[in-house]
């Protein structure tokens, strides 16, 4: 298929995504992006602004050297020349001209009052502006295409304006109008009625770019798309100013599953999930657990009604097959499951229950104590298999056995304030038969309680050194009673190649993260064979 | 205006919402949360689902008691009869019409698939269920809304079937019909032919409940009431299973600011950004930051381009005023931002701050970087009313000099497992010119603290005895860092009369938790006038 023909997917993550609140992205980050959204198959790549900052110049720079695309094309966006210079003559014109890139997206004001309050100059002279420098672009073999600022509220306050400006782009050579809702106020039906009316009044070919201020990105891009629109414009995992640009995974899996149109290069886009993650892990924001299609939680089935019907059929409960964006259904274990997903959980963990009912509702009735005292297993898949195993085999793995632990958190004598609180854990425990007494300290009692336990571990199973414990979460259950509560606490646990998940509860908050704690090592051993 | 006349704004997150992977409500969690939802003024807040476990039960036994509603009326959610037995001698019924409800929510099976599959029912029987259960609970005096499970699906596998269900709850007496999107697969088009169609077929009174699986949850749910629905499904931030439910406060602001229908009680809207923090507050779900309408990101502006801009005219680059919403536009990537909100916190409490300038800076600049650092003023007011006084007063208000503190915590040697872990805290401060070395127990670090620290103030100051702590929470701020992450806690103290809400921040769990503590004691003598 032609990814630069009929219909294009434009991603503007590394320009407009970067704009999100708390996002910073090295010239590395980029590139790195950049390769995760071409494994996706994107057509168009938008990768900054060159000669507006150094860092976006270096990127432009660096990608003629180093990004080898097999199926986008490197964007380079900009602004229309300043009011009164020739084209020729704009420094910001000569850093898109000198870009490397084949392709300039210029953003445009089509808003008569941005012109004439934020641009200051007169309507006349921003048509010219657009006019010579997409000519100027033209000229010099780029292809161009135009980023219709603040487009429907422009077309709101003055449409023969917003018209015009579209239609001097057209006139002078840019391939397509993207008409961006820069506010991200529009709900569809607008939207709707304004592409009907631009692609019908200017016979130009028109984009899409949305924002998600009303919660409707996606469904507006799918509204211009179906008016007439044939270029959208979105990020990965919707990143963006504000409250985001359209997420462009959910667009494209919306018109690839549910409106049959073919628009990224065949199976690529079961490649999704793995893409919005890996390029979560390069922006360092946590993926949304709940994100449409590739979302850990977007196929995760948690109610027992919901469970025993889905072993009839997957079909009933899900809206599309999750392989078809490369992610999995997920069965929850929960105080609302029945047996039904206990045995499918079992399944997924590789213990096939079925043929053995009293363990199942052994099973069952162990979760559902162990969760009316707090704990969670959805959360928890590696304490939910240490229990499992418990069952199954007749005892739980132990690797070693715990005598006592303290830890003690002190602030020095005539402490000032601020002065840091120091911690420190001794535990004794008997490992392959030999006696350990192993002090540890840390900046925080759990953290010095995991550095001792590791470190006495560690003597008898040296596997142990690989475990890093990468997250921590508290949770108060019953608020209302201070810290009297009960706590509940989920450590993630990671051996370098992949993670787990344990659990522990207590009255004591030390004693909750304890339990987590020596789950989290005796799961990660088991795996390891010791 | 009427909340339960022309349209109904429906919450669902004590039931549908509480089906998220991960959240876990009290029954003390439920009825807060009821109390917020109530604040924003929805006409409707489904409880849960009394009968089907025991926590739902209780919920509404306690509700009876202690939940007094301004706005909202409770319902009840429940299932039809099974099959083969009548409405009366069905237990799960009775546990409807006992609820003390004064409405309840049916969920019936709409889909013929379903039926034989999942229900194992005949499509005859599944309409005398409908039609049984409505007419009994109507007989028993209570206001009956039909949930249309599945509706969408089983609209298109047979489209006669799934409005027979509907008509058959109708003239049974259900007042609504509301249409499930239960697998939240659709999209707005779509929705709106449907609800069209079932609107003329039926002449029914029809509701929209859509689930965000293709990003479509809002504009779906608009589509449905553009095209008649009277009645719309959907929970607080957006929570519910997989993808989760339409955000009930995108969906009502759409409907108020942008469509100009008012459907919540007049100025109520503008509660919306506080009650959304307040219920992730009780869920410990942080709040998404790129939420629309009351996300921190949705109004926030990185410098440049826009910035300067947004001086001229806000409007420019807002699509609504925040205020709307309770909202407020940044400019800064600070969290309280402004003076004037310093200004107005200020006189809030107390302070008239507008006379000097140069105060309000220096409070303002004192925020930003206690924020930076992981604090938070919005729920601890009273962590910020002492930050005020120090400002204004030249010194932080002192009763006690701390000199140092400990806390041990420690299983007895050859703990058997399960035996709880003791924990005890060693405080040495001076109050009024006294010294006193305390020791107190407690079942956790902080509990034993506070136990020490009490006594020996309370030695000095004998009003500190009316003093309990009555919530605790603690939130992980830096993700992926493990116990090294930054904590906060968030302590509420009470004297029996009204209570206060203090912040402390460290890496140190405990630490953070001691300076919560002294707030909250510092606060409370201040209070009493010590």
């Amino acid at each position: 298929m032609d990814l630069h023909g009929d219909f294009h997917v434009y991603d503007t993550t590394l320009r407009d995504g970067a704009q999100q609140e708390g996002l910073n992205l090295t010239v590395a980050d980029k590139l790195n992006i950049a390769r995760h959204l071409d494994g996706l198959g994107v057509g168009y790549i938008e990768g900054g602004w060159p000669g507006a900052n150094p860092k976006d110049t270096e990127f432009f720079r660096r990608a003629r050297e180093e990004l080898h695309l097999t199926h986008a094309r490197l964007t380079a966006f900009g602004a229309t020349r300043r009011a009164g210079v020739a084209a020729a003559d704009d420094p910001l014109v000569a850093a898109l001209r000198e870009s490397g890139a084949g392709v300039v997206t210029l953003v445009a004001k089509s808003h008569d009052r941005h012109v004439e309050l934020a641009l200051r100059t007169t309507l006349e002279e921003n048509l010219a502006m657009v006019r010579d420098t997409v000519s100027h672009l033209r000229a010099e073999g780029q292809q161009v295409f135009l980023d219709a600022e603040h487009f429907f509220d422009g077309y709101r306050a003055n449409r023969d304006y917003a018209l015009e400006v579209l239609r001097t782009a057209f006139e002078a050579g840019a391939e397509v109008a993207a008409l961006c809702d820069t506010n991200g106020g529009m709900l569809p039906g607008w939207v709707s009625d304004v592409v009907h009316d631009v692609v019908e009044s200017t016979g130009g070919r028109v984009g899409i770019h949305a924002h998600n201020d009303s919660g409707c990105a996606v469904a507006n891009s799918l509204a211009a798309i179906d008016a007439g629109a044939s270029h959208v414009q979105g990020c990965i995992n919707g990143y963006g100013e504000r409250t985001g640009n359209a997420d462009l995974v959910t667009v494209v899996a919306n018109l690839e599953l549910k409106l049959g149109r073919q628009v990224l290069p065949q199976g690529l886009l079961r490649e999704a999930t793995r893409v919005a993650h890996a390029v979560a892990d390069v922006t360092n924001f946590p993926p949304a657990s709940r994100q449409p299609y590739v979302g850990s939680s977007a196929f995760a089935h948690k109610a027992g009604l919901h469970a025993s019907a889905i072993k009839v059929d997957p079909d009933l409960y899900q809206h599309m097959d999750p392989g078809g964006v490369g992610n999995d259904m997920r069965l929850l274990v929960s105080d609302m499951a029945g047996r039904a997903s206990i045995e499918l959980k079992g399944r997924e963990l590789g213990f096939d229950l079925s043929g053995d009912k009293e363990l199942v509702t052994r099973v069952t009735d162990r979760v559902k104590q162990l969760e009316a005292r707090g704990y969670t297993f959805e959360a928890a898949d590696a304490s939910f298999e240490l229990l499992l195993v418990e069952e199954v085999e007749g005892a739980r793995p132990s690797y070693f056995e715990v005598e006592s632990w303290r830890v003690i958190t002190e602030t020095l004598t005539h402490a000032v304030p601020g002065e840091e609180a120091v911690s420190e854990a001794t535990v004794k425990l008997k490992a392959q038969d030999v006696r350990y007494v192993v002090t540890g300290e840390g900046n925080g009692p759990v953290n010095a309680l995991d550095s001792a336990l590791r470190a006495a571990i560690g003597q008898a199973y040296p596997g142990v050194a690989k475990f890093e414990l990468i997250d921590y979460k508290v949770r108060i259950l019953d608020q209302g009673h201070g810290t009297d509560a009960i706590t509940r606490v989920l450590i993630e646990t990671s051996d370098g190649e992949s993670s787990w998940v344990t659990v522990g509860v207590g009255a004591n908050v030390i004693e909750a993260s304890w339990g987590a704690l020596v789950d989290g090592l005796t799961y990660g051993l088991r795996r390891q064979g010791a």
